[in-house]
């Protein structure tokens, strides 16, 4: 009853065995130059397809038709169709309309399974295709227009005093290779930024993009032969970070994917645990989870209440979720992708509570169908990073084998006997907890690229915006106006220095030892803290100093900003990494001290106060610009500000424990304290780093720029903390004033080179995607 | 050939004339309880409805079809699709199955027309509907399911030193009806947030809302009869500030329409253009544009290039773009509904530039079909804020009748002679911009009710959600962690402090004279700077206080965050609006001393700054809590600081100016400087009415627990400037100690206090609609 109309574009695209055949249905009814007898004999080509059904050959004959042509309406259908589906599969460079069809025809199939074999199907779309007679790439480029080619960067507006690639070379450091490839992988067609609205689509793709990057080998970079002594976790960070410039939900998932589960398969695992899972981890056949915090516990990890019960009978755990609050939480991986999860749980051996320990629990089964017993839920939208699909998992008394606990540490043998190396559950804990030591470096060194994208939008575009000026004059570029020259430099310093302290935690990371693993893991927990606080407020920066155009999707920064958010409160949440700093610091300073109590203590304090900063009138009065910018002054300052509060958060501590006050209460009541010696200490050590990282810097030109910007660290750092050394006497006013005045003549200074300081950070301008980063006033 | 296989949903669903039939095709289906018989019945009574055309007869006669009936998978389409439109109209509260047939109508009716007039229509689906022998009223319930109720708050964990109502009553203020009536709207089910990924979507439901809160008369607030004299602006911005609990889009939506187009109109118009505009403007009628910023000038609107150029010859404008540059740009209300707007351009009248005037321009016609020579592109996607639909204006010697012109003050007549009240461009220029401030008041109430949302949620989960706690005790509450008290309560004592003083802006705008018309507009330039710097930061911490659940979507400060991002730059950059200040502060400075320069200055300055902190050593080391919570005393060192800042910048730029150095560049060189002063006015300012705001309070509680408010916030102030006051001798090291311990010791004494302090606030449950906020744990 219905033949006597057009042919739709419903009932077309509505049969999946059609959709190998859609691209050429299309281009024959466009093309203009097919007569009618060649449409009739594509038709009778195609009919004799075995793949198509009865109903299939129904439609594509009234598709064929030549007497009632689709209407042009239901050709834009079509084409739309196509043109979206290409675009998701971001195969923009397809060849031919076979390759085309092919790839609708997978498109199609995840609903109702290829029509045949692909070899077969693309064999025979070949033929039908030069059965047509038109040039294929031709119509394919006009059908997928391929993406609009970057813009060209505009110069700087002055002339610079150094070689931007040299200073690359500096900061590329000793995994230049590492970091080439990523930005080579990284420039193919199919990385460039996607709708991040349609949240499955988003997922598939990260995962596809990890799925290629690690086909080419980015996996096989951390985890070489499933062997943990030739792991190059050193190149792998540096790979990381470099990733890090590109969308940061591809770069979470693969922290999440290689960093910490693979780790924890590497660190808590044994050599039986390496051999067999390694492998799949680097070539991302097992996409794997993290499954660490619980909706109760997030921050307090050592209180979650998993359980996983030893099973004699059996030789099995049970690992079990006993309510809601147990529920496994924010477990990257998991809504959509993993089929395996590290669990950290409560382990119970023959009665007895033995702390938390992990074990390997599989999720799904090869076809992604969630096991039984095992829960997962969907986190939701979230901020940011809606490419990443974390979800919740419950356990409901499901059972491993023995073998899938993670044994390094801790031992279950056949008949229920544990043993463990590490005497007592807490300390146990927390060697195992190392494991996120390689997430913690991972995401200092993520959200330091992120600043650095940020920055160099930002810094670009005040280059070139001009706004205000002179009458009658032109107007003034936005980087010539003084406050948008300190807003912007004075965290390009930051960059500079947390970069170099960041090479620093990763050499330390790579060389620990069983003696320094506690040091290294507060550096790590320290230096993530203050790196990601750095990136959050360097991003709302840099989007106000772009004003509404800082506003535009287009422009990046709302990415950046939405996706590095969390950043400060995962993989620890700041504000407890950083008492964690200064419970290890007190710690040392316990230690150090431990014979010779309350009197050694303040005598070497003040024996050190007097020898680190000569508190004399002169010095604290000095305000000559050779003194100013003495990096031993300025690092000195900070020293004696870290020993002093290490000294009276102390004694403040003593005290109350000494009149009976619970620890906890103890702490609570000192806590801003403690976060202040944090911070002290990790300001002191970044600049430390910088100022060693300059020193071995041999090219003068490199060195006076990258000098100015540790002075203008340096300098900031007393500057912003003025009221405490003026407070305890260290400056008097008069030098906090030239302080101030130095800031404000180093920005001045730092100015004319500051385009070729960001475009030192080498971010690819595909990465950076950012009209007003690129040179162009707006999208 | 097809009519062997049963009907499909995309048959259905795309013929608009089935439209109204859909909802009752499917119930008939699903509902189990209707014969073959009855279904033909259906089929036969609908079949004679004139509306429907031969091809939808077909397919009816197919849906209609006991013997091949459609598929359930077939069915969960078409369920899918009257939920989403359903729910996309938000009429959950539907009573028939005709009245949202008659829905689904309308929407497709966007594509085609509707397939009759609706009273016809809607009659026919009754009868229809009444066949069919089933109850309507429970077929819709639960095809389209009301929204779920919402959750009940929890209890604050500690019992509460007064009652947060009688504070509420106290911050409500003079207009507790305006807010009361606005609470009172969005308590309708239609203001429920709605996604904001399909912008089109979202686009027209905030329209849709602006509509329904016009016809319920919140644009007849502030344009009553279409009358200057009779508006109430300080009701209608209280209106607005409760308005912005809920979706910001709507707010700036309601901003750009009522406040910027609405306000241009009623300042720098006519009665004549008072009459004929404003009651359409009250009743949305005719969406308007505040056409002001270029591409190449968004801070600097001196210098737009949009011209308008008067023809003697037709008595008309001719407004025109330049070049892209001088396109207009970020024009809320232009991508999709605004049909008039009002465009500053520089006026040429017989040859002569007269600067910066405004004109009436139409946009789109009745139908919203762009007009001839007007062309709007779309800014594109957003951080937040998608809900308003910004776009770009380009002007093709666009011809307007003298008339449009704004004419205030400035006039043309027909021979094309200018009058002007106020001699010289710039003076009136500035005295055009006055219609900003409108805007900048509306900005800084709409963001301090974003902060309040966001403090609302982190304070109730603060005191629900526990973390870690002594050695086998309970956890303890996170508002119970010193830190936690620290970084959530003093941003709440500076939002109690700026309600104050944002109380004190509303009533100077009200009142304002012309004589102090140029001081309101720099104290709303300056809180609009402080405030939404504020938002941005409070809403930052609210944020990392929450950790991952602060995050996630459901829990609203995403949302909070991207949407009043912008308001740090938008209706004038924050850095911009503060040198405003700081210049306004020097005009007024120089003019008290113009007769007797410098030397007098100086001496005053010395006179007053003795006369306003004894600056003696019993003072600066005063550290008694008595004196330490004096406000008269905080109050006398921040009034300190402004009169140095003064004097000194001053000086600075006249010796600058004296040795010859231009303008611009001299005050660029001093801009820091400038900031620093404007940054200590506006506090002092803030501090100042927050003293008078307590002082008024009689109800003993409350005035305990807003002088501890008042207190923190001033000492708030000393503490995070300590470098300042220690550099300049008000402080010694000791008191500056104190003040910070002072700090710690009123968060402790805040803290049983702050649920209810959040409470008073009088945020609906709806508005605030995230799950942790209403004590939940998680969603």
């Amino acid at each position: 009853m219905v033949e006597d109309t057009r042919p739709t574009a419903h009932e077309l695209l509505s049969l999946p065995r059609l959709a190998p055949l859609v691209p050429m249905l299309y281009v024959a009814w466009t093309d203009g130059e097919l007569t009618h007898e060649e449409l009739r004999a594509l038709g009778e080509a195609a009919r004799q397809q075995p793949w198509l059904d009865l109903r299939s050959n129904i439609v594509l004959a009234r598709w064929l038709d030549p007497i009632l042509p689709p209407s042009a309406s239901e050709l834009v259908v079509v084409r739309e169709h196509i043109r979206h589906t290409a675009e998701k599969l971001f195969h923009s460079g397809q060849q031919s309309l076979a390759e085309l069809g092919a790839h609708l025809a997978e498109v199609a199939a995840g609903r109702d399974g290829l029509p045949a074999p692909m070899p077969e199907l693309s064999q025979a779309l070949k033929q039908l295709e030069d059965s047509l007679g038109i040039s294929g790439r031709e119509a394919v480029r006009a059908l997928v227009p391929a993406a609009a080619p970057a813009p060209k960067r505009v110069a700087p507006s002055e002339p610079t005093s150094f070689d931007p690639e040299a200073l690359r070379a500096v900061l590329d450091r000793k995994y230049p290779e590492a970091r080439e490839q990523v930005r080579a992988w990284l420039d193919a067609p199919a990385f460039r930024y996607t709708d991040a609205h349609d949240t499955d689509a988003y997922r598939d793709r990260v995962f596809a993009w990890l799925k290629s990057l690690a086909d080419q080998g980015l996996g096989r970079i951390a985890y070489p032969e499933g062997n943990e002594t030739r792991a190059d976790l050193g190149a792998f960070i540096a790979a990381f970070e470099t990733l890090a410039f590109f969308d940061l939900s591809l770069v979470v998932k693969a922290g999440v994917h290689f960093g910490l589960f693979g780790a924890s398969i590497l660190f808590l695992g044994t050599e039986r645990h390496h051999r067999e899972y390694l492998p799949k981890v680097a070539s991302l056949e097992l996409p794997g989870c993290f499954a660490m915090s619980e909706l109760r516990h997030g921050s307090n990890v050592r209180d979650v209440e998993t359980v996983a019960r030893y099973d004699k009978e059996t030789g099995e755990f049970v690992v079990h979720t006993p309510d809601d609050g147990a529920r496994k939480e924010w477990i990257g991986n998991a809504a959509r992708h993993g089929r395996i999860a590290t669990v950290f749980a409560q382990l119970e051996v023959g009665g007895k509570a033995l702390g938390v320990h992990a074990l390997l629990v599989p999720l799904r089964d090869v076809h992604g169908k969630v096991l039984p017993g095992v829960r997962i839920e969907d986190c939701g939208e979230k901020m940011g990073l809606n490419g990443v699909d974390n979800g919740r998992i419950w356990f409901d008394h499901v059972r491993v084998p023995r073998e899938n606990l993670l044994d390094r540490f801790g031992q279950v043998d056949a008949k229920g006997e544990y043993q463990s190396s590490i005497p007592g559950d807490s300390k146990r804990f927390f060697t195992m907890l190392g494991t996120l030591v390689a997430g913690r470096v991972s995401v200092a060194c993520a959200a330091l690229s992120a600043a650095k994208s940020g920055l160099t939008i930002a810094v670009r575009y005040g280059d070139m915006r001009r706004q205000f000026g002179p009458v009658g004059a032109q107007e003034v570029r936005l980087l010539d106006h003084q406050t948008h020259q300190l807003r912007l430099l004075k965290p390009l310093a930051k960059t500079y220095a947390l970069d170099f302290a960041l090479e620093y935690l990763v050499e330390r990371y790579v060389k620990r030892t069983e003696e320094d693993a506690r040091e290294v893991e507060a550096l790590a927990a320290g230096l993530k803290a203050y790196a990601s606080w750095h990136t959050t407020a360097v991003l709302q920066e840099a989007r106000e100093a772009c004003g509404g155009q800082g506003y535009l999707t287009a422009n990046r920064l709302p990415a950046l900003k939405a996706d590095t958010d969390v950043f400060t409160t995962f993989e620890g949440d700041n504000t407890v990494l950083m008492q964690l700093v200064a419970k290890g610091l007190l710690t040392g300073y316990r230690q150090r001290f431990e014979d010779d109590r309350v009197h050694a203590v303040l005598k070497l304090l003040a024996d050190r106060a007097a020898g680190v900063v000569e508190r004399n009138p002169f010095t604290t009065r000095r305000t000559d610009v050779e003194h100013l910018r003495d990096g031993d002054f300025q690092l000195r300052v900070l020293r004696y500000r870290e020993e002093d509060l290490m000294a009276s958060v102390s004694r403040r501590l003593r005290k109350r424990l000494g009149a009976g006050v619970e620890a906890f209460e103890a702490f609570n009541q000192c806590q801003e304290h403690l976060l202040a010696l944090a911070h002290a200490h990790v300001e002191r050590l970044v600049l430390e780093q910088f100022l060693k990282g300059v020193e071995a810097v041999r090219e003068p030109g490199l060195k006076t720029v990258l000098g100015r910007l540790c002075d203008l660290y340096g300098l900031s750092c007393l500057e912003s903390a003025s009221g405490w050394f003026l407070e305890h006497g260290l400056l008097e006013g008069s030098k906090a004033r030239a302080i101030r005045k130095e800031v404000e003549r180093l920005c001045a200074e730092v100015r004319p080179d500051a385009v070729a300081l960001v475009d030192a950070f080498g971010i690819p301008d595909t990465c950076l995607a950012a009209p007003i980063g690129l040179g162009r006033l707006a999208p």
